[in-house]
């Protein structure tokens, strides 16, 4: 059988195929195999392809298919191809191009289409197909080559997967995923929102959201303060000076904020926070007896990334760090690592998240885009390999995806809907302390030379925000939810006795709102759950009667009528365990 | 009598007419009274004048004084005044710029001592100026007329009271403001420092003084939290588009630190919040119900100061505020008002500062500097002084000190050495709801225009830091301070009865250090005076036999032994009560 991205790259010339039969006018330029499916570019000239457009181009596919028993496929000269290809611009760049690079020139033909291609196809269609296995999906714009400079053309893309059920399955995904958009529930929720005045990329937090952010990141500072960890704090800008010692000046350069001050002096908006922490660490001599120093800072940093790029929380121009940097002795790496792997599993755990370990190292054929020598390398990376093994952790190892100054040990967490996302990062870092000439005093008296640890449990509090959000469709764990409890009385005649619940589970601590009955209860309760308030409660002649309340867990759906201080003292059992449901 | 300015600037005369006397060849200024006496700035060519130089001069005033019977004076045309004052080019564009205006040139003699001069003396100096009053304090330079391009300029200072026991008292008072220098108490107490890579404005917190800042910040959020106020996050830049709507553009101009990305938008990190504040709250509409909402959020601003202003925390580029702004209809002003000065109240209280009120109104004669109409203003002044009146304040009104864009109630606290500081500030801001368009939807369904109210308690962190590091001198009150308590085994056979004071401290949740016995005990509890805990323990035989711990008051010096939970259970009640010893 052939492998899915053969088939996906045969979609590909089906597609063109059906292109050609319907609009013969158009010109085909190139049409690869993606990771969901394939797309083709086409320069249709003025012609534009509608919805309508692209079923009649799906149901042509489908007649074309059983026509395509086998692919053949030929060499031709230079001359021959331009031919053929006469009258499509596109193409005949692509011949000169193959031909000045003297390479083979060669037409792959299946049913009665041919195209300029390298091959890599089912060599079989009509028999290694389903005909129910692909569909195409949309139409977007995209420049010839990329390059906005070039024409711009209609790019059709494809999904195409082993079979109908598995394509079925995406398209669910893809449903639910679109229902759990961090950009679309953060606004239902309240969390956060952008402002056309202040820009794209740097998010505003709500109270809702800012109660969300600070309820994670004291997660954070608890499990880290176990592990003797102290707050420390920097201001947002600095000198030059600072990243020309660093490094990161020339490293960094383009997403660098730079400043002139008044007075003609250079200044940054900082991108990272461990050259600063550098300086709080050597601001005195420290003995072994006091190493390491643990220094924790959930503060932001900026970087200028290309607002093509910036979307919801994903890609922010501000990123909230809960950075911390371990000072060690090279003897207590192992120790430290572990007190770090130990928060990592417990917070993710909290979630329900499950954790995969990426080893990312450096790439030896590139030693230009990292600080420090071979051998501080090496010896990093053997360092966090043997991490890994002692902690007998589900990791791999790759080659190209450290960070300039030292390996990283990245945490790669799986959600609800089977998607992975690089969360937690741990990074050896020998580099720096050579750099800012970071020493303790060692038991013989003598300087010695320390290396630092780098962490950030959440990463960035948008990213991880949008992350979870995603994960658990809104309906946060009852610790973390900024309305915890939502009271809703069926009627007037049940005000009174909703405003005590409201005012008891206030007094107990939990974060409880009332949702008056100025509306009907139906269109309350739904906007309950699309506030996603974890547990609302309805109060009517019942639950007075019986000094009850009904409850609905938002997240299982479950209901239950129960005394007030049942309810009460379970729900503070959970925060206090911060159980996830 | 004179008033103390006049024998101020009498004094300037008899300083440059003793220079006249003892440095024939110097060339004199200008000399005027300033707020702690006098000075003179001269020309001596290439001398340098020494310490035993001013010593001197100071004799040698004392010597003329009795023979300063009166001042006499007369007007001068401008040629016959150039001719007195030919070689000294300094009197000489004085004089050609005085006659520039039409004024009249006027010369003041006293003793032997002529000099051009606007009047405003003691007019019997050996009668008015007691000779032990005064003395020479020191040399500074200065560029002629405060410009660089201009010849530098030796400025001779002197101080100047009413009477010898006053000057004693500012020599006395200064002497100690000094040992509680700020910035000499934050080294030793490890609070702070500066980097030269960082830069000088942009100091960072050790892990002491960032549980500083944050237990004073908590304590602002506790007393805010009970008056409804919710925690917002907003990012360091901005887009200039909000700066322009907001009219800080245009009126910051100069203490914007301006920034150009990598596609040439224009940004800005952020001086102030409030137009960032604005956009949260316009996210979405408000019924009259909802209001007032009151945002808060602890953040850094940075504002492009000169760097010839900075110094120690009380000049910074990165200014940490605790900002606050209320949302209200106008006629929640003076309950707004009411709630901040609680916390004001309650807060400088627990410092023993005492308050007084500078309301900071308008220049009627300046209103290019403001924002809004003069009726705008008129309403809000008029609403701030009614407040003040109502709390029965002790107020005065301070006409230019407003901010551009509203009246301000400024708090001035006076500390523990008499001297006064500009702190807490609530100002009333009608324009900036008008330039965002800021409403609610009042009982009529109408849209009504609101107020804003921006508070900080503590001003900015490192200020008021500075401010209550040298009222206290250090000694902080034992709930804030980083350690709260030390334990000081006197020698190694103490050490196992220290070390379980220590255990028992901090399963209480003091935050108490070991000071071990490697070091003489003496030696010991200098370094934690020096370190400033509020608390010190002593145990040795007696402790150990008795199960007690000796304690001793680092403010008071107040000594007692004790059992160990007495002491423990007294300071948790005064940390309780945020007792101020």
């Amino acid at each position: 059988m052939a492998s899915i991205e053969n088939i996906r790259h045969t979609l590909a010339h089906l597609l063109a195929a059906a292109v050609q039969g319907a609009h013969p006018g158009a010109k085909l330029t190139l049409g690869p195999a993606i990771e969901t499916g394939f797309y083709y570019d086409i320069d249709f000239g003025d012609e534009k392809i509608a919805d309508d457009g692209l079923k009649k181009l799906e149901k042509q596919m489908r007649k074309l298919l059983p026509s395509w028993k086998e692919f053949s496929h030929r060499e031709v000269s230079k001359d021959e191809a331009l031919q053929i290809f006469a009258g499509n611009p596109y193409k005949t760049e692509l011949i000169e191009e193959i031909a000045g690079r003297g390479e083979a020139i060669t037409l792959y033909t299946c049913g009665n289409f041919t195209d300029l291609c390298r091959g890599g196809h089912a060599e079989h269609p009509s028999e290694e197909i389903a005909s129910d296995s692909f569909a195409l999906d949309r139409v977007a714009g995209a420049y010839w080559r990329g390059d906005e400079k070039n024409p711009m053309l209609t790019r059709i893309y494809g999904l195409a997967f082993e079979s109908k059920d598995a394509l079925d399955a995406y398209l669910a995904q893809r449903e639910e995923a679109k229902k759990r958009d961090h950009r679309k529930l953060g606004a239902e929720m309240d969390l956060f929102l952008t402002s056309e005045l202040v820009g794209q990329g740097l998010p505003l937090w709500t109270p809702r959201g800012t109660l969300f952010r600070h309820t994670l990141d004291a997660y954070v500072w608890e499990l880290r303060e176990k592990h003797g960890y102290q707050r420390v704090t920097i201001p947002h800008l600095t000198k030059k000076d600072l990243y020309e010692k660093s490094g990161h000046w020339s490293k960094f350069s383009d997403e660098l904020f730079r400043i002139t001050t008044r007075e003609g002096k250079e200044y940054a908006v900082k991108p990272m926070n461990c050259p600063h922490h550098t300086q709080i660490f050597d601001r005195k001599p420290h003995s072994y007896r006091e190493m390491p120093q643990r220094y924790a800072e959930t503060t932001m940093v900026y970087r200028d990334e290309q607002s093509g790029e910036l979307g919801g929380l994903t890609r922010v121009l501000s990123i909230t760090q809960d950075d911390s940097h371990v000072f060690c002795r090279m003897n207590q790496v192992r120790d430290e690592f572990f007190k770090i792997w130990d928060i990592v599993d417990t917070f993710y755990g909290s979630f329900g998240f499950t954790l995969r370990v990426r080893l990312s190292f450096h790439d030896p054929a590139e030693m230009e885009k990292y600080l420090g020598s071979p051998e501080i390398w090496k010896n990093a990376e053997d360092a966090l390999r043997s991490i890994a093994e002692e902690r007998k952790a589900d990791y791999f190892e790759a080659p190209g995806e450290a960070a300039m100054y030292g390996p990283k040990l990245d945490f790669m967490a799986t959600d609800s809907m089977g998607r992975q996302h690089q969360v937690a990062t741990i990074q050896l870092d020998m580099n720096q302390p050579e750099r800012f000439d970071l020493t303790c005093i060692n038991e013989k008296g003598e300087k010695e030379r320390i290396v630092m640890i780098h962490c950030a449990i959440m990463g960035s509090i948008e990213r991880f925000s949008a992350v979870l959000i995603e994960h658990l469709a809104g309906v946060f764990p009852l610790w973390l939810a900024p309305v915890q409890v939502q009271v809703l009385p069926i009627s007037e005649k049940h005000a009174a006795y909703a405003d005590a619940v409201v005012a008891e589970l206030k007094q107990k601590g939990l974060r409880a709102e009332l949702s008056e009955a100025t509306e009907s209860l139906g269109k309350r309760v739904r906007a309950a759950k699309l506030a996603k308030v974890p547990a609302f409660i309805v109060v009517g002649d019942a639950e007075v009667d019986n000094q009850t309340v009904t409850v609905e867990n938002n997240r299982t759906g479950d209901k239950a009528t129960v005394p007030l201080a049942d309810f009460i003292s379970g729900a503070l059992e959970r925060i206090k365990e911060r159980a996830n449901v």
